[in-house]
């Protein structure tokens, strides 16, 4: 199960993780995606920047000043396509990285205690959520767009391959992004 | 399409982004698995490791020696659970990267040329395949790990994340491994 240690853990690693997959990789595989309407790499990249300046920790001040009285803000999950137009990669990369670790240092400084964590807001969509929850979504959404990332890079190479895509899990995802 | 300079591109970075990825983990997101049969993180590793040893340069070298003539060796998928057994994750880690450089160097010390990119082998199950085919599978393997380690990982918090599994593709990616 979920502990905000094991949460703060993984948050913490993933800017330099994408950093080291990704930087200077040949734009053959940072900048095409899966087709119309759906995202490379740097698109990626953009949305989860955008996550951390609207999302995660907006959200769990939400609960905390406010519990179930306020709904959050709707996220934006295209804003990128505005708020990162022109920036080369690595500059969305660097930026990743800082405002991660701005996140996680007003995460800190909340000093959040058990009774924080079972406190509840209400998601626009999806009701009822409790903090522990949120904070747990937010290093599941990592690994969901480390996933996907995985998946559209492997789509670059799906003819180059030949008959080993019968043999290769990721060639059988059928893009579970909604 | 892949080119092998895309190709080798990818392969270098991997052990690094892995390493930066899960070294000194909590245990909760390395060690655990999706179920009976299945492999956890530290699983994977190993599992590239034993790539290294006895897939993707012994194969080269294969169809540039005997061409379709000889098949290759099978690879034995679960290797690692005999081979890595008891060592730590982060030696793994180290392992991978020295392996990894290794096959870089004997790569790079071929010279191939686009008149060997185009020579065959035959695969055991897959029948004929191409040098080019192989080496473009060996970064596609790399990715089809990483979007499985992503799964695997994610998988852990399926209950910590509440509603919200909904909304996040990894959730719903069903393990296509083999």
């Amino acid at each position: 199960m979920a502990s905000l240690q094991d949460t703060v853990a993984l948050l913490e690693r993933t800017p330099a993780a994408l950093n080291t997959l990704v930087r200077d990789l040949p734009g053959a595989w940072t900048t095409r995606n899966e087709g119309e309407g759906t995202w490379s790499v740097y698109d990626v990249i953009g949305h989860l920047i955008h996550g951390e300046q609207t999302d995660w920790i907006p959200r769990t001040k939400i609960i905390l000043e406010h519990g179930e009285a306020r709904p959050f803000d709707r996220f934006d999950r295209t804003a990128m396509f505005r708020d990162s137009e022109g920036k080369p990669l690595p500059e969305l990369l660097d930026e990743f990285a800082r405002v991660r670790a701005q996140s996680l240092d007003e995460l800190r400084a909340l000093n959040l205690t058990d009774a924080d964590l079972e406190k509840r807001g209400t998601h626009p969509s999806l009701g009822m959520v409790t903090l522990s929850q949120l904070l747990a979504t937010w290093a599941a959404h990592d690994l969901s767009h480390l996933h996907q990332i995985s998946r559209v890079m492997a789509h670059q190479y799906r003819e180059a391959i030949g008959p080993w895509t019968a043999f290769l899990g990721v060639m059988q995802c059928e893009g579970h992004s909604q």
